[in-house]
């Protein structure tokens, strides 16, 4: 697992894909995420509640190495088991998954723990509790997570990035005109799904949002 | 985690009870594994694959007070981050799960993994890859499971019981009735759901069934 260090951390979140397979249409996974990381992500999470354990950890392997190879961050969505067994960087936990006190314990102090968030009391209790990043949002309207909540908006972000000394990554109708304003409210970097997971061109749409957010 | 002593192990099996919400009508799973428990059940799984992870955690960590409270095997089906943040005794694993060999290195020698297998060879393999037990199955036709292959019957049982140096559970359409049988075949011990988790009174139904494999 990665050094957890909020200032390299932060760097390494600047430009955060998430992986879905209902957005990528007759794509693989793979292909996906070989395209952003050639256009710049510099952290992948793989998001596949669909999948069985087996295919998580068939899959997570290869892009664990694909990242890796790219000395890019891996982190996977809520599956603690999925990513010890593939060895990634981290996890990301939402409100339904594990615990963020018990994840900690269980990866120990150098595994990148990002727990999601929606107001400061929220991200307090996270970092709090050993989050290493907050997952925050969704700040903009968006239609890949028809379970999310109302939009937060710029000024939320703002107050949560401020309220907290960890890596703040802004998730939620994020695109290359928008980022900048993401930015500057505060956040660290940005996640997307649709925008380039949805992509005719994935890799131009990464290398997009990378120029967008200064890489 | 506790020992995997096979002689210690097989005793620990004799009766053993999977969970299955879809099945306990309005009952809870807390109030059937409390009834199962009463009812001399030596070993309880949970299964719920329709549960969040956060509601795993938190319906694994009674049910693992309980059965520890009895002194009775508490396993987790397929998730080890469950397991791990339950402390469980171990983990069930089929064929879509978490591989053996990759369990068996995160969980440590002293863990309980138990495998499913339906023949001689899959049998054989789950044992060089670490697992401390194996549910065969299905042994008689059964509605519980219907992705679950056609009845393997107890020759099949026999012969796999012979194959191996590890615990063999059966399951798949037990009953009081042919529980007997089923031990007959080399079975250590019997694995139910509905003829405990579904019947009106799952204490009673356990007992019948403890009885019957000899508790």
């Amino acid at each position: 697992m990665t050094s957890a260090n909020p200032s390299t951390l932060a760097k390494r979140l600047r430009l955060y894909v998430i992986t879905d397979r209902r957005m990528a249409g007759q794509r693989s996974d793979e292909e996906i995420v070989r395209a952003a990381l050639e256009g710049g992500a510099t952290c992948i999470q793989l998001r596949a509640k669909e999948l069985s354990t087996r295919q998580q950890v068939a899959l997570g392997r290869l892009l664990r190495d694909l990242c890796h190879r790219w000395g890019r961050l891996f982190i996977v969505n809520d599956r603690l088991d999925v990513a010890l067994a593939v060895q990634a960087d981290g996890v990301h936990l939402g409100a339904d998954d594990m615990p963020v006190a018990i994840a900690r314990q269980m990866l120990g102090p150098d595994a990148v723990i990002g727990a999601s968030a929606e107001d400061v009391a929220q991200a307090r209790r996270a970092e709090q509790e050993g989050a290493s990043y907050l997952g925050v949002g969704p700040v903009f309207p968006t239609a890949t997570k028809p379970d999310a909540g109302p939009p937060i908006g710029l000024d939320r972000l703002a107050e949560i990035a401020r309220a907290v000394n960890i890596p703040v990554v802004a998730i939620g109708g994020i695109n290359r005109d928008n980022a900048p304003q993401v930015l500057k409210a505060g956040a660290s970097g940005v996640a997307v799904i649709s925008a380039v997971v949805a992509a005719p061109d994935p890799r131009a749409a990464t290398q997009q949002l990378a120029r967008a957010v200064g890489l």
